[in-house]
């Protein structure tokens, strides 16, 4: 048995596990926030990372940590139907649930004995607890014959059109960069791949900051429907259907 | 504070830290057993596995776990005695002690409720206890565009010769792949960075499997001096340095 202590955490923007991207580096406009505690953060132990272009998260998978693991999963990229076994998958419910991706290094702010590190390209919810960090090595980390299987290549995108109403309102909050965010979200159709219920009238809703995002997808286009604080006072969202 | 188990352990035939590859892939001979231990390694838990080229292996640094970790490092890459943050490196000591290694899938034999993975490319000490194993995915682990301050290239390989006795040794045990898999390390020149005596009379030793293998370089060539089993009469191996 080992025990291992957190050294930081992750403030995404995504504060439920639905429609958070699938893996790292899917949608580079998800930024967030690395989060080091003290005495993790202090400059010393940052001296020179600013020279590397990426970096390893190694984490928690915090919200499945009371859920026990099965023998296999059924990844989305096979359309939610066919089982794999779970060691030939990067699902979180493992039996240890400890979790890696690659992102961009962005920045870093640093102070006293804490630091925040601007990370691009995360999939992780927020509140995820970091137990590391590491540079990435392009000469060890990226092997570039590798092959990889059922998921050789990334999803396709899909494109993202916005109703009137969700551009303005994307438009009172910033000058694009949420747009962004939602649109590259959504490009990777979060949709749950066992949803028996797809139909081009079902509205999917989640939640991305404080923000509640409603969309639709048909005949593979994707169209925002509404955005709006969230909670809205009449329609709660409940795990990816809206009702 | 996280709680974790070990799900399988490494056969390296690395049993002292000295002269192992510093980073995974590096020497592409070093090839290692990794067993999964009941009931990770039953058949489902690894099914669809053997689609992919390469794999991740999550690991404890276990020789590591009792030596507290310092903000800066020394790493060889940069001659052993310029520092630099301990999150810019990817050195063992770290608060988490948590290592993750990219290595190529060469086989799998499973029986029961455990299983042998074959890998190549390792950079593990034999025993290193393992938390986790997951497909490497290109289209997500593998970052083209990444760039790696002080590490952006593999290290330079020395050229490696065998005295005609170590040669015949290697030549006694196999038909060869002893004689690579010793080239292979030495060719990485595992010699202490910070080493003052660096001169073309010292002689290193490190263990490979049971065996006791010496050297030495002269003008950046090494020349492999005797390759012997493990323990000598006359000369107990002493971290690197031959008496």
């Amino acid at each position: 048995m080992y025990r291992f202590h957190p050294i930081g955490c992750i403030h995404s923007g995504f504060p439920e596990k639905f429609g958070i991207p699938r893996q790292a580096g899917l949608v580079p406009e998800a930024t967030a926030v690395l989060e080091l505690f003290a005495p993790y953060g202090r400059a010393e132990t940052l001296a020179g990372l600013e020279t590397f272009s990426h970096l390893w998260v190694v984490f928690v998978f915090h919200a499945h940590l009371k859920r026990s693991w099965h023998p296999t999963v059924r990844p989305p990229r096979l359309g939610g139907n066919r089982r794999i076994g779970l060691f030939a998958s990067r699902s979180a419910f493992r039996p240890n649930p400890i979790g890696m991706s690659a992102v961009r290094l962005a920045g870093i702010r640093q102070a006293g004995n804490r630091a925040e590190i601007e990370i691009g390209g995360g999939d992780f919810l927020d509140g995820t607890p970091v137990l590391d960090i590491k540079p990435y090595l392009p000469y060890a980390d990226a092997i570039a014959e590798a092959t990889g299987g059922y998921a050789a290549a990334a999803p396709p995108r899909l494109p993202v059109a916005f109703s009137p109403e969700a551009e303005a309102a994307c438009r009172r909050i910033d000058d694009g960069s949420l747009k962004d965010l939602i649109a590259g979200v959504l490009a990777n159709d979060p949709r749950p791949a066992y949803d028996g219920k797809r139909d081009a009238k079902t509205v999917y809703g989640m939640r991305i900051r404080d923000l509640d995002v409603h969309w639709r997808v048909s005949e593979g286009r994707v169209t925002v429907v509404s955005v709006a604080a969230f909670p809205p006072v009449d329609k709660p969202s409940t795990n990816g259907l809206a009702p």
